[in-house]
């Protein structure tokens, strides 16, 4: 590994092109200002305190600019992972509040552990398990979750935390005569406010619009004490996160590693879906899976030395940093300035700071991950993705965040190994004055023949499906009848072979033969031809019997069949034995 | 579900043919005379009287002969699920024999429920999961682990029972100086007798001539007795089995659940492969799958009302049952018969049988079942499949003969995925001459064109491997230069496709497209096309960019390639825009 793929920083600082400077820095200030608000808005997702949103926004931030691979790829505090982070440490009962953060800290430092090492030891490519419905149906539940779980601050009222839907929304509908409805109006203006501006121009800082009109209204109309107080930040100290190496309780350290695995495998795959797709419009680098696990893994445990919480790429930031002109890592750095400035001199002024607006900033946020388009395209197009979908979303909102995928997971793979266990197989016909060959189930006119058998399976054979092989191999047979005295078995679809169907195939070759029927090979690929080469199964089954193509192989047998018709009338004699 | 299909009984009992009976009552008497010293042995094996080997001898074949779709299997006891019946009864500790029979009389019953529930579920496919070298690794272990376990009737010692072939090896040596040297004589006398009348003739009866040897040495030389006496069987009750319901204890149910399953699963395998091979010879009717779970289910249930273990269809006594000449399964009836003769009349004679002869009678069997040539074959053929045997076998002597399996199907299900992952891929070309496109490493001389990329990827799209496909794609597009004009994806290899990998391959088209690269399909497979159609992909990709072969794109492409390389001169005013 040279030392420009461990430190890409070094592709693009040294030949720094003065023409990326004004997009650099209208992008790293745009994002910056994004942070403000949604840093203190995922913090209290995660359950911390608003000002530890803000110092998840530095030092990863820093880290991923030096080690990562993408030049727009925004990282710092995300709602998914905030959720994941919540999920995860309030499953502690009875801790302070000093325990709560620590333990969250705690956390990044394991998440950014795991995705190190994950890095090193290139396992990057555990993610491609992760398909498109899974991840879709589990980021709409999710986002559902995190939505409802601001409910609470949007109505003003106390709903104990929790992670199922129904207990959330019954929760809410218990306290309906208690709700706040100043906190409600001002909740609803900040979501109005934000969506607004988006409609008005994408580059419109309208979380930072909602903030300062959450701040001036509780200032102005005095809504921070009284009898209809709002709940609002209030005091958030003014300093600059400290280096404190995250103190470690391995028991503590044990019951958190389920959680670290996921954290660490959902925030990758979601940082790594996100700067692969705005790669595609950069091609002046590439995003590299495994570097990027050790960067965002870097990110973390650095960040945890600067009392970071769990970080990684996300999503709406990283659109927002490309559109507003990032060309490298420097914007990155610039939003992380930003973010000190206003550690140092801004925080007094979000004293007043509504948390109905912050919970407005996640749910607009959110609600835009709820995918129910790529839902009604699958219902179309694709019914067994379609149920993946949906049997992922209703486990995440049923059975928990952490269970969802994890089933998910297993269903899609589930799915996969079935269908090739059964997978489509055809018999061919020819298609006239052609030498290509098609199902005679889908094309009418094909020129079927009662002596010969073309059979196509469509999957690498293997022990779970060589029994269904034969299964349709010998329905097929029935179906032609006592004619038969060719079988084609055409190999172009079949990617692999394994011993236990090759061991398969030498009996139905002898089962076939032994009723004079012919068993030709055609088409058969590379790496198959390999492996029936070095079982001896070519020698059984004769080199003579495989063919380049399936017209190959009906030329060669009509221009023996007369031959060979006249060959088996004296059969009896050259197959005498005494035995 | 037709009547005979419930009971195939119905489709030869009726029209039974006079001929067959010679064979039928031949076999019969073979196996039955196999049986009584197979049934005792076995027992044995379990941890039960030798009685219960007789008991499970009578009332399942019986049952076997009405409902099973085999018309020469040989249900009864086995030596694999005799060795899993201890392994999951020893797992109880401090029980009384009593308890012990009970409980294996009860695990036939739960045995024979999950059967019969998974023939009526038509589950029977789940049996397909399990590889050839899976079955073979966990074969050979199992019976080194029955070998072994009757070390201590051999050796006439006393060996603590365990099923870690290290255990029970270390306390055989450490019990060198107890040897009862007449013991090991008699056993090896008995191994020596089955061994050489098998290689006499493979049908005589050698493990009953090792038996009579046993009796006759024992009474004629007062071996039962004194000090140096050998372990003998002693009084065999002279009664039939007795009709009684097994006795519930829900907590015993539960604890037994797993095994339970594991039985089920195996016993269904190792009878329904017999089945099968027989069935190749015999072409006058079909082995059913689900049907065999079926009658096999049933064959255990009844056979639990009468103080039957469980049981299953066995490889050696089935080889014999169709070599004498089997035809119907009143072969088996006539086995059972001969065994509820022996019961009522002979057992008395069977007092002074060493127990070091059934132990030779069940080495012999199982050594049998070491299948070290399939290890050699895969080794020299297939080291994918030499792995998993050699790590299934491994898994099942040390992990225990419960987990091996799990390991094994866990272990070649990963296997099949992780290849299915990586697939091979091939960049093709013209073979000359022909219309024939083969992989450009595999032949040489082939006619590589350099604006032209024809990319093949053998294994269905999806989700686990669309970022492979990418990757491999992005390098043999490296590869190529920039005088690439033309991407020719080649869908004969491609079996199936999944959402995931259909947006992924628009945006491969967008992309080659923006770099002015055309993207052509070829040879794409009725089951993928249908999904690229009713996802829109084929309208994206533009419906005239699909072929029917390799040759066919390549003809068009040169055709329109002149007009279409003038075509380009003019681009910047086609398309031209003034956003």
């Amino acid at each position: 590994m040279s030392l420009k793929s461990f430190l890409p920083i070094l592709d693009w600082f040294p030949n720094y092109n003065k023409n990326w400077l004004k997009g650099d820095v209208s992008a790293g200030l745009t994002v910056g200002v994004m942070l403000i608000p949604q840093g203190m808005a995922y913090a209290s997702i995660a359950g911390l305190p608003a000002v530890y949103g803000l110092y998840a926004s530095i030092i990863p931030l820093i880290v991923y600019a030096v080690f990562g691979t993408s030049r727009q790829l925004a990282v710092g505090p995300v709602a998914m992972v905030s959720l994941l982070t919540a999920t995860a440490i309030g499953s502690f009962e009875g801790i302070t509040t000093e325990q709560y953060i620590t333990y969250a800290i705690l956390l990044a430092l394991m998440v950014g552990a795991i995705q190190f090492l994950l890095g090193v030891f290139r396992l990057g490519f555990l993610v491609n398990f992760l398909s498109h419905p899974v991840v879709s149906g589990f980021t709409s539940a999710a986002a559902l979750i995190i939505g409802l779980s601001q409910l609470k601050h949007l109505l003003g009222v106390n709903i104990p935390r929790s992670h199922h839907v129904h207990d959330i929304i019954l929760n809410a509908i218990d306290k309906f005569s208690e709700i706040n409805w100043i906190a409600v109006v001002i909740g609803i203006l900040g979501i109005l406010i934000i969506v607004v501006s988006k409609r008005i121009k994408k580059s419109l800082p309208g979380q930072l619009f909602a903030v300062i009109f959450g701040i001036l209204a509780v200032t102005f109309f005095g809504l921070g004490e009284g009898a209809h107080s709002v709940s609002i930040v209030k005091d958030i100290p003014s300093s600059l996160p400290s280096f404190i190496i995250p103190s470690f309780d391995m028991g503590i350290v044990q019951l958190l590693i389920p959680m670290a695995l996921t954290i660490s495998l959902i925030s990758f795959m979601e940082s790594i879906a996100v700067a692969k797709a705005i790669q595609t419009k950069h091609r002046d680098y590439k995003v590299v899976a495994n570097q990027e696990l050790i960067s965002l893994g870097l990110a973390n445990v650095f960040g945890s030395f600067f009392q970071s919480y769990p970080t990684t790429g996300g999503f709406s930031r990283t659109a927002v940093n490309d559109q507003a002109g990032a060309k490298t890592g420097l914007a990155s750095i610039i939003s992380a300035v930003l973010i000190i400035i206003t550690l140092l001199f801004l925080t007094p002024y979000f004293y007043n700071l509504p948390k109905a607006i912050l919970a407005s900033v996640i749910m607009v946020a959110v609600f835009g991950l709820i995918d129910y388009k790529e839902a009604i395209h699958l219902l179309k197009s694709n019914r067994t993705d379609f149920s993946t979908l949906i049997v992922t979303f209703l486990a995440t909102l049923i059975l928990g965040i952490e269970m969802g995928i994890g089933v998910g997971v297993v269903l899609s793979l589930a799915m996969v190994l079935f269908k090739t266990t059964n997978p489509h197989t055809a018999e061919l016909a020819k298609v006239p004055d052609s030498h290509f060959y098609r199902n005679v189930k889908r094309f009418e006119n094909l020129e079927v023949k009662d002596d010969v058998l073309i059979y196509r399976f469509d999957a690498q054979l293997f022990f779970a499906n060589i029994n269904y092989f034969k299964d349709e191999l010998y329905d097929y047979e029935k179906g032609k009848g006592d004619k038969l005295r060719l079988l084609i078995l055409d190999g172009e679809s079949i990617n692999n072979i394994d011993s236990t169907s090759i061991h398969a195939l030498e009996e139905i070759v002898l089962d076939f033969n032994s009723r004079d029927i012919d068993v030709y090979f055609t088409g058969i690929k590379g790496p198959v031809r390999d492996k029936m080469l070095s079982s001896g199964f070519i020698k059984k089954a004769k080199q003579e019997n495989f063919f380049m193509s399936i017209q190959k192989a009906v030329d060669f047998y009509e221009s023996h069949e007369k031959s060979y018709i006249k060959d088996k009338n004296y059969q009896k004699y050259t197959h005498q034995t005494n035995k």
